[in-house]
Parts: structure tokens; sequence; C-alpha cells
């Protein structure tokens, strides 16, 4: 059982994660007073109305004084303004960690922001989410059974890992830890990618002259296939762009792959075609085994 | 309300859709004896002791012996052998509909098959199905709200196909018409195209060394993303070689759009990237209020 209490926390990007962690955290008893901080002062009203935050400030630097746990959750294009901005308020002794969806990217902005890594920095990865974005969208079981990935860096001292971690138990989700590096590269593979996918599937299709009925008769896992699409266009584009290193080789790999497979539709190759959706069956059955229920 | 009954239906191929369709006529007592016909006879004695079919044969012509209603949900590309099967012992006034996904393909075969279209012959695809397959996977609500659209030909009689729509309308059903061509272009778009990306993603990601990790964090709608690639890739290595005309432009269209996607992140480009997305994302939720739920 997780022992995390915070008695003062700081969510920086009051948004679908940092909403739900900031909810979570209080229905379990596990914290005294929310600051919460953002650029849009209404966004911070609402999650105020919500009750989602007791304090609310548009300025990191107010934000993180007095804080003991900072959790950053702004799309990760915007992690290296905000950790300079609270630069010279963040106490000493506080744990900061964050939500981006790209590790090396956060760790550099957090290197050029504070000149060095502080110790108190535990970069992290909650795998969770839905398409939806914004407070409004947030709810405490967000994170429950979900995985987060933590991907600490040389400096990172033992106890701020301890503490980031006991935070994720106490709202439900479970820790692993990774390499920064590592992370990239399998995010890469199960999240930026497909999302690419979804957003040039439906871009590609809507730019067609039979766009109204295509989206009319669209069944049989379309809609489930292109729901990622609505997911925050900002945050995507920061994430992709972000991680530009892991994801280009994978990407080109499966422009590759959908080559092969174009022309041996071209070709009326319908073993070869067998064959790779036979492939990709088997692998999909094999692993769907795995996989928590996400 | 529909006026539907069928004395003796032949269902030629008795898997998820010819198994739901005989289940649900038969919970709406629209039907007298249920005549099933397949390759294996151990998936017709499945389908017997399941209480889906009456008789059961492994020939279609002693199947559709006395039939006055044909179901024909075979893989697309068993539609001719089946039809020349069928050919000699069809009754004068029977009614034949088939199930397959792609339509110039199912009309040419019929050609091929009896010389000249039946004029009770009506081509339909209902827009229905799940990732399993079998009659096991079958029942009788399969249908209920699901489109089908049916493109009778030039010599398609108008009993034929009041016929045809009054059978799916008795499973809950709503019918459109449609032209074949028309209807095998939008469905490239809507269906054939994400069975295609989603296999090749599945396909693309099991041959990489992380793969183990891969699917362990697959996550944020990876799982939605490619459940469809646990469909039968026989059926779909038969669409997809069947509706190759159709499916290549927009599979080149798509590939196209990749090919600009990965330039604009090789070139940090993130404008041109939010920009897709953006376009995207408002398509998406523009249109998701008119599909139908599925």
């Amino acid at each position: 059982m997780s022992d995390f209490r915070s008695e003062r926390l700081a969510v920086v990007g009051v948004g679908l994660i940092g909403g739900s962690f900031a909810r979570a955290l209080r229905e379990a008893g596990r914290v005294g007073t929310v600051v919460g901080c953002g650029r849009d002062a209404m966004h911070l009203e609402e999650a105020h109305r919500l009750g989602v935050i007791d304090e609310a400030t548009v300025d990191p630097a107010a934000a993180v004084r007095g804080a003991d746990f900072v959790l950053v959750a702004v799309p990760v294009g915007a992690m290296e303004p905000v950790f300079a901005a609270m630069r010279e308020t963040l106490p000493p002794g506080a744990v900061v960690t964050d939500a981006g969806s790209t590790k090396r990217s956060v760790i550099a902005a957090a290197e050029a922001a504070f000149g060095t890594l502080p110790g108190g920095f535990v970069p992290g990865h909650p795998i969770a989410g839905t398409e939806h974005s914004g407070v409004a969208a947030s709810f405490a079981g967000l994170f429950r059974d979900r995985r987060v990935i933590l991907t600490p860096t040389a400096a990172t001292e033992p106890a701020a890992l301890d503490r980031v971690r006991a935070a994720w138990e106490a709202v439900g989700a479970r820790t692993t830890e990774m390499d920064a590096v590592h992370h990239d590269e399998v995010l890469a593979a199960t999240s930026h990618l497909p999302h690419v996918l979804a957003y040039t599937l439906v871009d590609t299709l809507a730019r067609m002259a039979e766009r109204t009925e295509i989206f009319e008769y669209a069944a049989g896992g379309f809609a489930d296939f292109t729901r990622i699409a609505s997911s925050s266009p900002e945050m995507w584009a920061d994430i992709v762009a972000a991680n530009e290193t892991a994801l280009l080789p994978v990407l080109e790999r499966y422009i590759a792959d959908l080559e092969e497979l174009r022309t041996a539709i071209a070709e009326d190759d319908r073993d070869a075609i067998r064959a790779r959706f036979d492939r990709a069956k088997a692998a999909r059955d094999a692993f769907s085994g795995t996989k928590p229920g996400v």
C-alpha cells in the first residue's frame, strides 16, 4: 500500500491528465492543497469550480512556491518554458515529475531550463488517456490499473523516485522503470505511429469527393480506428515533433511495408496478401493476452 | 413492418453473417426450414447443434433445391464456384442475395457462373460484423440498426429487390441502394483501407526486436486500432484482391499523404504536422454525428 502524501501539490497544466491526477489524490485523501496552474484563466476557473484545484495561478513560478510535489502535465513542446519559469521558486526537496508522452525531449527541456538536471526530477509517462482533453473530461479513475513508465535520469535521487512511484500507486497505477531512449522507441511504435496513421486516414478520406458517404457508411472497426484522430492536435503535433528520432524509423518501415502490400495487390498476388494478414492475425492474437485492458 | 417470410431458406456459408441471418429470421418467426451449406461438414454439424440450421449439405446444388430464398455468405473469392454449382437446381422464382463486401466482383462472378444475370439475383452487403468469425460467433442481433447496401443489377426484378429488402428489414437492418461501382469505392475507403492499415501495423510491429514490450505497453487506442487485424485473413485477402480497382487509388493516395507527413516530421515542420492533425480532427468531429453506432 502506498504511503504517499502531499501537503501542497502543484499541478501545472490542469487538463485531462493533470485534472485526473489531482482528483484521484484528493479522492484517496492523499493531498492537502492543490494549486492549479495553466495559461488560460478561464480553464483554471472551471477546474476550481469543479473542485479539482483549491488555488489557481497562471504563473508556474507562483504555483510551485511552497509545493512539495509538482506534476507538469503540459504538451511536451511547452515543457521547457514551464521548467524555466519554476526554476527560481521551486523549493529544495520538492519532487517534480511530468506526464509527457516523450521522455528524451522532456529531459532535454529540463536540462536546458535548470542548467543541470535536478535530483528531485523524475520523468514519467502515464499510459492513460482518452480522445477527450481538458479538465472537464478528467476523472479520478483514469489511472486505475494503468501503467506509468518512469525514466529516472542519472541525477534522479532514489528518494524522489520512490515518492513519484508512491504517488502513482496511490492513484491506482502500476509503475515500471525504463531507459528514456527505450521508452521513446516503444511508444513511437505503440502510440505515436498509430496516431499518425489515424490522423492521416481521416485527413485522406475527408478530402475525397465521396467524403459524406464515406463517413456515413463507416463501420467495421473504422470508428474505433479513427477515434484517436479526435485527440488534441496541439498535443500530438508536439509529441510527433518531439519524438522524431524514434518515430521516423518506424514510420519509414511502415511505409515500406505498406508499399510492399500495395505491390502485392497491384500484382494480384493473393498469396502474398494472405501471408501478411495471416502473420498479423497470429501476432495480434498471440499478444492480445499480454495487454492490460486498454 | 416487413412481411418477409421464407418457407425454405438456403444459407450457403454458415459463418458469422450467414449464421446470424438464419438465427435472426428464426427468432423473428420468419422462416420454415433452414438448409445450411458449407465446405466443412464439422462446421455444419456445429451449426446444426447450435440450432442455427435444420438441414446440412456440403453441396450448393442440393442446398438450393426447393429453396425460395438463398443467401450466399462465402468469402468473395468463393462466390463463382458456388453460383456455378447452384445453377441447375436453383428453382425459378427463387431469390438469391449475397453478403459479399465487394459488389462488382460478385456481380462478375454471377455473370460468369449463370451466363446471364438472373432476375432473382440481388447483390447485397450488410455493413455488420465483428472481428470474430464462424457460426459460434453468430447471434440474432448482429444486423439490428445496421445498414445493408443493395446494388441491384440491370437484370434484377423489382419483386426480388423488394423481397431482399424485406428480409433485411425483418432482421432489424436498414437498407439502401447504390450502384455497385460506387459501393466498391465507398467501402474501399471506409473498410478495406482501414483493414489493410491495421494488418500492416500489427505486422510491422510484430517483426520489430522490441515486439514483446510493444504489445505489452500498447494503449491509447492501439488496441481498438488493431482489433480489426484479428479478422479472418482468408476473407480479407479475398476482399482486397477482389476490390483492387477501387482500393489501389485510395491506398496510393494514403501512402502519398503519409509520405508528405513523414517529410514534415523529418523537416521539423511542426506547423505542417499540426495543420494536418487539425484538419483530421475537424473532419472526424464534424462527421462523427452522422455515423450510426458502429
